[in-house]
């Protein structure tokens, strides 16, 4: 049986090396995306997930992360986490709960302390002097202060021929306390149905959760689309709907796989992902919008761009 | 040209009643729903919508609610508001924000006195009572604590053909702390596009976020469905495919209003709404799922029944 997963972003592409090597086995997808999402948290150097995580406005690393399981379309997500190591685990857990699955702010830590989760203090030196550096910025010239939200999105699929997905963010750079982002939002940040795919989106979140693009895209490749097909449609036609009815339109990027393994991108700027699957070692790729609004232009990322790219996200902050 | 509200429960009518009122005067589809939920916030004895709403857990009152404008989809929303006195008055402000749109927790209230709106202790003398006594239920009983989600939630069309939503709650009574439902995630409690029309939802939260059913009614719409065989559709379908995939599904009722003012309801629990358009006077109805898993039974609510209903809210509590 096929088996396979697909993520935004680079920064995915170690922790879907991992998992799919344990769907090659016969792993779940639920287990999957947990344990790759999780690398991804773990790792200090991603600035939008986790740990390490840049925070908002006022210092705070807020968390944001979702999981969602294909089968019975069971949901956690927690949003304005604070204190949990591990938001994904925490969301993975409150998908079993028939009530009480999303939780927000305060609610997320007080949940995880009578639950055993662990706890730490997410913000590292690292993104302190980040966020300084960016107030000092914002103080000495006329920048909008958000420009970064990467969220980790995932979909797995494993050879019982489950599917799972799940995010996780520190949503917008410097954003106001307490800001929830299309991440944990179902439909919008991520959707999935074992039957037949699933999506999950990053960039501006306000305006990805003004399309539910996720579960559009899903719905699309129900009626038989290619997920290259259904994503693109789902992205593009609601992009240019947005652009004209509100004069504007935010950065959208998707990846979809459906339960066959096939996989598909769209996105409106330059982005990055990561997929493997039974027939394709773990690759990353870079996509390009086209200039007629057709499917992006992909490439495998080049030694020169992940070396580039390594050397940037590890470069010491003065 | 057409004009007209729609919007769940009984609870809804006095403020569609005023609202359409200024809607035939020539008023936005956009203050008609936050002058109609604010009323239903600010009536005491309606126990899942504002002041008056039934706590959480621990005996605070958290409050959802969400705005979104039917000509740009811009959207603004609360979750786990615990000071603000009008949630939807605040949602309605950050609907202009292009960013930090959706706030939680602390944010809400931060956001909210910076703003200058006013705030309020949202616990009532009587909805604490209640929580007390339900504690006590609780605790000579093995009744599951969850049993109340009654959510407001409005359609409007101006005479302009513009089109807005929004929903207000205290979700959940009994909830745990920072419980969010679908009141305030796009696509799942609300979807609206002036070029179409619009959908909400009550119920269950933790299941209507499975489905995005709000969003899926307005997409039905979309392809020239009558907004009664679309929000049929969307409801009964996914209700079916949830309890073929989980074993169950909550309560879910959606109401539904397309940009000609014809409306519809789908419910799978006994339901009240209410609707106002200028070809209908403000009435409420009871809507009553059909065994086959039809359109539902609607009638108009007897006197007897408003009698009843309304002796129920006020009635003193030991």
């Amino acid at each position: 049986m096929s088996y396979g997963m697909i993520a935004t972003w680079r920064m995915a592409c170690d922790g879907i090396a991992a998992a799919t090597q344990a769907l090659a086995e016969g792993g779940s997808s639920q287990k999957a995306i947990v344990d790759a999402i999780k690398m991804v948290e773990d790792y200090p150097f991603y600035k939008s997930v986790g740990y390490g995580g840049l925070p908002n406005e006022v210092g705070m690393v807020e968390l944001d992360a979702a999981f969602m399981n294909g089968d019975n379309f069971d949901i956690g997500a927690v949003a304005g986490s604070r204190s949990v190591k591990n938001p994904i685990v925490v969301a993975e857990k409150l998908s079993h709960e028939r009530f009480n699955s999303f939780l927000v702010g305060d609610g997320v830590a007080k949940y995880a302390i009578k639950e055993g989760f662990e706890l730490q203090n997410m913000l590292t030196e690292r993104a302190k002097k980040t966020w300084q550096n960016r107030l000092e910025e914002i103080r000495h010239s006329n920048l909008s202060p958000y420009d970064g939200h990467d969220t980790v999105g995932m979909v797995a699929l494993d050879q019982t021929g489950s599917m799972s997905c799940g995010t996780s963010s520190s949503g917008l750079f410097m954003k106001k306390e307490g800001r929830v982002g299309d991440s944990p939002l179902s439909g919008s940040g991520f959707y999935v149905d074992s039957e037949i795919g699933g999506a999950t989106a990053t960039g501006l979140g306000e305006d990805l959760m003004k399309g539910c693009l996720s579960y559009e895209t899903v719905r699309l490749m129900g009626t038989g689309m290619h997920p290259q097909a259904a994503v693109q449609q789902a992205t593009m036609d609601f992009a240019k709907r947005l652009e004209r009815r509100k004069g504007k339109c935010g950065a959208f990027s998707l990846v979809a796989m459906n339960n066959q393994g096939e996989w598909g991108v769209a996105t409106n700027v330059e982005f990055s992902f990561a997929v493997a699957t039974d027939q394709l070692a773990p690759t990353i790729y870079l996509a390009y919008p086209a200039e007629d609004g057709g499917n992006p232009q992909i490439e495998v990322a080049s030694q020169e761009w992940l070396d580039a790219y390594q050397a940037r996200i590890t470069a010491p902050i003065k």
